[in-house]
């Protein structure tokens, strides 16, 4: 029986260690004499009048998830902190200008966003809109020289994937896919097991990621604003399946159901997906608005993982074949771990651990999928 | 925290409970009194010249199931006996006559098969023969007035399953399909609580009944002899599903993968296919000869199952949202559970708990997944 025990203090020591030991927010103060010797590795230095401890992030969207769950997260981080707004309803500049004591010179409406390229105290633009306007928010904020963190899904297409990484490189910007679920310490622990091949390698994967969705108006029930459950929950199903098994898929064949055609006409409610890997395992998944279910189950060639719940916001939990993957970290925020592992690896140059190409991978996916269910046939990805 | 108690006693009182009291082994040399009362009700003991405490089994196609698995569960029964067999190759014959002490008078061969008609000592006629002969010897079997069981998938088409039903109806047989799993106590438990509602309505079923199979030529590799992995490993999950949900598929899709052409060229290596239920609920299955992996997990309104392993020769194990269903049955053999059942259920004129048409439900499904597979297209099944 093997356990997994990182605590919060292992993983600050782990992130430290590899570290400049110049950036973080317990030792800035007295580093001052490398800084010269490492800026030319930082972008994010780059251009800045004087390096920070803690990264100003803009929220753009304030829907019920930058509402709900990135605000609070962002009370919470250490690397960064909740800086500014950027919203078309003035009652809601209002509501959080009092709320998180926003500066007034912080808050930006649709038409004066570009100004935000004059801000300081803007380091990173956290793009929260519906997804068809991911693209253009995130090469505008990119254009206007900040980081970028863009929700997911990535984008409605890989072309405009394409077109954002190209915009984040051209203007020497990081670019961070809001993938919460692979900022779960449980959720690495068990891509480090998959990695390490402990139990020989994986042959099948069963995925679910599924939740009740009654909403009528929302983006996720809009086909013109990005809308569909591929995007939404797929992208953790092929997330999970892609990373248990470490290959990118060869093809994919797709089914879409709809129980409730009166909400989910313009798109899937549910999706059931194949993936057949280059190795020859295969995966078989599920995604949906109408079901509430959420695990990752693997079969490896020595044993089999169970994950359940699986990328729910309260986290991952798994057993497997040889024990327990259940790392007793308070993970009191995933969003919060997210934010704070983007903003150490933008201020320290460090890869992160979801950047646009990570995105992009899944958006080809969800490409082939509704190419694969609208034609009945399998759909090879290039 | 709900427990299953149920014990090897339990059952077989509950069983008595329901019975004439008649037929059972350990009644029957006192209960003679009351035969001519309930003879008319049973279609065994018409024509009969006398009741019989264990009936005769005569095992029709001596390959690997009837040897390592039926004709040692035929040790271990307590209803039934091994009386005799019908095999084309005489060395077998020779071998199981000594092995098991079977009468000369009780070994067929295929020419002579019609002849058991005329043996007292067969009362059922097991057909272990490749799926594509099923149909042939089961007509012939009730013909010569026998009952018969019929070893799974019961036919390749829905016409053989029909005709089937029909031969053992108009001669008056029981037809059983050997449907080891349905007769394992724990997958007994987990019915009942599916049927009882106790955690909602049913929304989703992930099934998979799949093992590593290398055989280059029995018949599941071999198209005309029925094989494939939809009739063989197929009907497990299938039925899984069916049981979970308390409902017949209103349509299916599917879609065929194989790894290994030099093994799989004529019939499919694996399968994952989809059904959709009247009520909405929905199940993703995956049957496979290429994976080892076998499990069957429910999402209910109000709560999970899991059973893992599922449809395996040592038995089904499963815990729920509201416990473990985990019967302390001593399991030792699930062919004996099963010829116990369904020799019983003769004897007493007993519903059996796995009939012919119990067999045809899961071959109608199969069939509408092979079309599903051929045309990338939705089946309705009518």
């Amino acid at each position: 029986m093997m356990n997994f025990t990182f605590t919060r203090k292992t993983r600050e020591t782990m992130n430290d260690k590899n570290s400049t030991t110049l950036y973080t927010r317990r030792n800035f103060l007295t580093a001052g004499a490398g800084l010269a010797a490492t800026a030319a590795f930082s972008p994010y230095v780059i251009g800045r009048t004087k390096a920070k401890d803690k990264l100003g992030v803009a929220l753009v969207g304030l829907g019920y998830y930058s509402t709900d769950l990135l605000a609070p997260a962002l009370q919470l981080t250490k690397n960064c902190y909740l800086a500014g707004i950027v919203t078309g309803t003035p009652a809601k500049a209002e509501a959080w200008k009092e709320k998180y004591k926003i500066l007034d010179k912080n808050i930006y409406n649709y038409q004066t966003f570009d100004q935000i390229a004059n801000n300081p105290d803007i380091d990173v633009v956290y793009v929260v809109l519906p997804p068809s306007m991911h693209r253009e928010y995130v090469v505008r904020a990119a254009k206007a020289g900040k980081h970028v963190w863009c929700e997911k899904p990535m984008a409605p297409t890989v072309a405009d994937c394409k077109a954002m990484i190209e915009a984040c490189e051209k203007n020497k910007q990081k670019l961070a896919i809001g993938y919460r679920n692979l900022h779960d310490p449980n959720m690495q622990a068990w891509m480090k097991l998959a990695k390490e091949g402990t139990l020989g390698k994986p042959r099948l994967v069963n995925c679910a990621a599924a939740y009740v969705d009654n909403r009528t108006t929302h983006w996720k029930q809009k086909k013109d604003m990005g809308g569909g459950v591929m995007g939404d929950m797929g992208v953790y199903s092929i997330q999970g399946a892609r990373h248990a098994i470490g290959e990118e898929p060869m093809l994919v064949t797709a089914h879409f159901f709809n129980n409730r055609p009166e909400i989910y006409h313009e798109v899937e409610e549910t999706s059931m997906y194949q993936m057949h890997f280059p190795s020859g395992a295969l995966s078989n998944c599920t995604a949906s608005f109408g079901i509430n279910s959420n695990f990752l189950k693997v079969n490896y060639e020595k044993g089999t993982l169970m994950m359940e719940p699986f990328s729910s916001y309260s986290g991952n939990k798994g057993t497997y074949s040889g024990g327990v993957i259940n790392i007793p970290v308070p993970l009191n925020n995933q969003q919060a771990n997210q934010m704070d592992d983007d903003a150490l690896a933008i201020m320290q140059n460090k890869p992160l651990i979801a950047p646009g190409e990570e995105g992009m991978r899944d958006i080809k996916v969800v490409e082939a999928i509704y190419e694969a269910a609208k034609t009945g046939k399998e759909v090879k990805i290039g």
